[in-house]
């Protein structure tokens, strides 16, 4: 559906050659003659064939807009497909009932350091573990990350803790070697509109989690979103990381309202990643909070065993005293909403409600 | 404190200067020499009478630019006040213990629709009463207010309902008028650096509501409390209501970290308006929640007898129905978070604690 | 001209309310029904007084939005008038054939300092003095101008040297004092949606430099125009001075293509405040002569005989030497692009083209 | 050069081991204490490799922020190499006096289309030809170019009009595919910080043309300019292009201030494209004439033989005639500020000033 206002100026002329064109690609033409502008409803099927031809009408001579109407994606459009989806990650229902927590480090350093994180933050009530061992960087002087050796390190730490594993993937090439260590690929803000990159994660049996870019509108992440499933992959995860704003108190400024706002577009589950929205400490456990309230399925944390040593985003990762104060804290809220938050490793029988 | 960054190919003519202008003033200077670059530490009780002075020193010959290292404001800060400011109103105690709702119709129509509107908002948990009896409109030709009519029938409300009144103020001759119906003054978004305006309400005695700017930093409404609080006016509530983004899904976007933030710089209650940032009524209840669990000591909610008639933002005002639903998700939020909500007129030994 | 879009599961009674509302305001609903939605379009002379009704019939069941085709503006608007407001200070055609220069301090420190200044940029070109009597300032701890002791200052500069003056009117009380002193009155940034100043300055019958909100849209800045001009001003000057963006290396990001959009938006003359926008000395010539070519019919610049010694805005404040070289570099770039820039008291008869 | 500012509670333990880190490091401390906070500055050769301990100073405890005094980045600083970098293709001293214009279509649709584009924008004057194979979409449903197919279309132009060609790359292994079709290659505002992808243009020997992100800072540009000539290849043209702001009159925000802030901070060619931050036909010429007055070394634009029917564009995509009417708008502001327009074959004994 889609509307094309003329000019005030416009011939009849223009006017008739519009609704030629309209014709011509079997759509039906309703024309409105205002007093001082005309318009003129497209009605039909339009389907993605018609993408280009309706972009020349715009151009045609006496046009003065055209107006869409309806959105610009369909497969995670939730109109078009009103249940959510959920994606099971451990045992977890993410986009159903569970509240999915996923921390650790922002870089993978070491063994060691993955290790003891993984264990806190599992003991604490995580369920997934994140860690990056490819690292995008602004500056090309900084630490860039392990790469596969970091994804060893990743997989050694879940086979100690049962923590299912997300990492960031950040070239096409990379994702057949990340996938085989990972079972969430994140792609990151940096990479939303890196189609060639959505194109290769779309290929994949796996969850993607897909961050939004920093200054990327909510329809453009959902379009993003949309090139994953078209390319064959239904479980996608919004994620709303902060966008960049006049503001400077933080590092970005966290869109809260995205998350209410992609639950009613989308079908898919929405997480929030409160570290690089605040990118400090004492704001971290407040907007975790505020998520869970506004109704995310999920929180994607950073955890650091000594965040003044952090190689990478110290100044946003949370010690392990502070990870736990945060769940301690998140938990009754969550009841609260009626979202649950259950240890790992908790077999069914035994789970216990968030608010028990 | 501030710092002095001289231009790499400064000379040493112009530190002498520099470091002896420093000097001048009663103030010490910490020269260092860099490879590439001098600064100079400027140490010392700096007070308001050096402010035009030190601005001189970013333009002499051969600096670079200054740095400012301390806060610009005093009065509203919580390093030199760590206690929070408590302002009671109608029995709450805001910024203290309560969550405090204020609630009502965006503009003041009827005595009617403010009656019926200050029943349905008191009876489902609202403490004060909100109404515009002046409206400061983009478009000269939109509805502007009932003036000193609406004025009357706020008071008629409140004497019915016991409901307290927050309304707006929209330039300084106005305030000797308004301040004799309000209980609360508003100082709206587009005013909040009306200066005269904020030397106005800093001279009354009564609390002031103070709307972020659109476009204004978190650290530019602390400068607009300031402007208050140095007039007079202790009793200023800080209320974030949404910034300009390049986002437009929602009419502004909220900036929920302005809530942890403004708790962290100011001593002084933080209120939330979801109505206008969300702009459309289903998102209004996810951001008051996120509000409240992220540390806000009240919201600001638009409520509608029949939003569909409404003469102004009828698109963003609960019906009583809706307000009543969100009223009764956000109670297990306050318990969660160690908020009290109570119904008005409930005394203090029959309060209940939100949670019950 | 309206568009009302109905949401895809609306009913046939929803659609039918709608038509009836249309036809009982007198207007002509046009209803087109596609695949998924029906949109109806509005169609009749709409004027002021349906404005409330047509936002009632946003809000009723069924309707998902509604979405204007014309401007809401109507007395600023070009498509209804033309020919360029042409508005005539001091033998200059502002909006006509002159490149019409305005320079001065930013704020009045003296009589000396004001005099030096008016002597200096007549000197060099400029055609019309600015200066500060009253400054709005964002820390109360600022320096607030000398008042009417500075009007009286610019009017001996004004006897001395023949420039007419602009100068900044920051509430409507003062309007009838400054009227008495200044040539054009300027309403500043922070002021453009000060209504109450924006009727005071409707109100009398000197031209007024209306300066675009940090954070205001280039319709709003028309709207806030609209209010001037329905007030009963027809002499309104539309001043691009930089918005506010995530850009930090300059004060505010100059939106050069606001002059093309607002000369063919509006018939009004555009001027461009350059030193504002950069911030910085550098970067102020380069950006006015962007202004001049990109279509603007005057700047305004900040120039102070020390700027170093400036009580105000000294980093952006050009010295007499620097105004000298730029207004050299600005008269061939005049010339190229059909403007004329003649030196103050210089008949017509013996005016030079710029290109001269 | 950096400061550290401790936490004005910092204790005299913390502001020590600030100091024995530094030292550590092998650089000097500078400490001075103020009456509420102390400050240290850091003195000494800081290379890339203390990067990353710097940053963990900023995570000690007691720290409150540290504060980069120099500019990150050096092989493309001005500060470090004073003369400009002259990038020379075709004849022209891209950076030094030429002003560059190149042109033709956003996306190659054909091969009369690109020919005949190709005849008309060299006869008007352009010196490059633009064209798009591989084009980056936000929609998974738009045209996304003829690929290599494409690259022959534009050789076959070059080979009959002798414009080189520039066009753009978007993946790190297309790069051996483009490099052998193109003379420059257009590193997209998408991809600039696609590190893969500067990564691999950083290893070739043609001119890269970096245009900078819609939300991206100028610094961040710089940084990325920084990525590809760390990696080898010091001809890079940094673009600017328009960044996303909430104004949405153009479809970006021309960020003409980048032209003076970029010529200041660095020594690379900047190049304008003022037909993607426009969006809109009436608009470019305004803009192409702000951007050399400005100071640009260029400007890229979009032109296409009959907009109305381009597939990627049309809305900002100049007629024949429009074009040649802005070339001929441009010639006499070149003169007015010394830049250089000559017609494409005529050889040095016969250029002409642009000014002639």
């Amino acid at each position: 559906m889609m509307i094309v206002v003329m000019n005030s100026d416009a011939m009849l002329s223009q006017v008739s050659s519009v609704i030629h064109k309209i014709e011509s690609l079997g759509l039906t033409p309703h024309p409105s003659r205002g007093e001082h502008q005309t318009i003129i409803g497209i009605v039909g099927i339009i389907d993605a064939g018609h993408k280009d031809d309706l972009e020349h009408i715009g151009q045609m001579p006496g046009v003065a807009k055209t107006i869409r109407i309806t959105r610009p994606f369909k497969l995670v459009n939730r109109e078009f497909k009103p249940d959510p989806t959920i994606i099971r990650v451990n045992g977890l229902s993410i986009g159903g009932e569970d509240f999915a927590v996923m921390a650790g480090p922002c870089a993978v350093e070491s063994a060691e350091q993955v290790r003891a994180t993984a264990r806190a933050v599992r003991d604490a009530g995580a369920r997934i573990l994140r860690g990056g061992a490819f690292k995008p960087r602004t500056s090309p002087y900084s630490f860039k990350g392990l790469g596969e050796e970091g994804l060893k390190i990743l997989r050694a730490a879940k086979e100690e803790t049962g923590l299912p594993i997300v990492t960031e993937v950040i070239s096409p090439e990379l994702v057949p070697l990340v996938v085989k260590y990972a079972d969430i690929l994140q792609v990151g803000a940096r990479n939303m509109q890196n189609y060639a990159l959505l194109e290769a994660v779309g290929g994949i049996r796996k969850p993607v989690l897909l961050k939004r870019g920093m200054m990327s509108t909510i329809e453009e992440m959902l379009l993003a979103a949309e090139y994953i499933v078209s390319n064959g992959n239904k479980e996608v995860m919004l994620c709303e990381r902060g966008i960049r704003t006049f503001e400077t108190a933080t590092r970005s400024t966290l869109d809260i309202s995205a998350v209410p706002v992609l639950k009613q577009s989308s079908h898919l589950p929405v997480i929030v990643d409160p570290s690089h929205a605040a990118g400090a400490r004492p704001y971290i456990a407040p907007l975790a909070k505020a998520a869970l309230a506004a109704g995310a399925d999920g929180i994607i944390v950073e955890v650091h065993p000594s965040p003044e040593t952090a190689s990478v985003d110290g100044a946003q990762s949370l010690t392990f005293d502070e990870f736990r104060e945060m769940m301690d804290e998140l938990r009754p809220v969550a009841a609260a909403v009626g979202k649950r938050m259950v240890l790992c490793g908790e077999d069914d029988a035994g789970m216990r409600r968030a608010s028990a």
